[in-house]
């Protein structure tokens, strides 16, 4: 902590990985991720193996995972362009999903092809194989946006290829 | 770290919060959240006041946040009945949203009424005064489920009245 740090100021917290993203993509490609299937293997040493009971009812997983090989030097606290992409404006970090982000926390939405006890199979999910998982959720429908959803015209032309 | 981690087990990540919910709620009750106003207060410290330009071309957030009253110990590792609702079965924790969850990580989408520099007017952000935020993200259709969406009868009980 920051010597100079307020009274009300956040603080940090200790997250530990509940699981690794094993199998799928062994680099972070920016495009085509639909069809990538992976496993997601839940660590025992401390999750019950029915951590997971009643998650085959769900057929999408909302997972929550670190973009670890970012390192310190290259996250972005400010704006930049998407992909580096110059015809597109430089919005902030804040503004984009880009992995080079405070905390490189990655959350996505994917599809659960199969439980067995601690290990998810998933497709779809755009983490590659070693990443370290720090949640898993189940999707839920009232959980989507409420109301009409509104975004600039670059993310759609991001998003063409993306899955 | 335990001494008995093995090679490739995932290790402790540390997360430093970006931002603090302020406003809103003082208590974390079960319904009603979806007309509650809040505001996200970025810290300045390290995020530069660019770092959410471009944000205001988006109609909602996904915010992840830290479930901060939760101590250690009321953690579950295991099965719970939802809301200790005995009527719905028990499943295991990564098969629902609650509060009391590894890591104690929520993830949100919450409408965005207004961008100030750091500060953020959000509306339905199910987070009370003083969460510690760790991530804001634009929400982009594309990061939706794709395909149709399976969950159980219990969720949409649960949810009935939550927004």
């Amino acid at each position: 902590m920051d010597d100079d740090r307020g009274r009300d100021d956040p603080v940090a917290v200790v997250i530990e990985p509940i699981g690794t993203v094993v199998g799928g993509r062994n680099d972070a490609i920016d495009d085509h991720w639909g069809l990538v299937e992976a496993t997601i293997e839940l660590t025992g040493d401390r999750l019950d193996v029915d951590a997971t009971a009643g998650l085959a009812g769900f057929s999408h997983l909302e997972v929550v995972y670190l973009f670890h090989l970012v390192a310190g030097k290259d996250v972005e606290w400010g704006a930049r362009h998407p992909r580096g992409r110059t015809d597109w404006p430089a919005v902030g970090i804040l503004a984009q999903r880009a992995k080079n982000r405070p905390n490189r926390i990655g959350v996505s939405v994917c599809r659960l092809l199969a439980v067995d006890g601690l290990q998810l199979r998933v497709q779809g999910l755009d983490a590659i194989d070693g990443t370290p998982v720090l949640d898993v959720k189940p999707y839920m429908s009232a959980f989507g946006p409420r109301g009409e959803v509104r975004q600039p015209p670059w993310v759609e032309q991001l998003m063409r290829d993306y899955w």
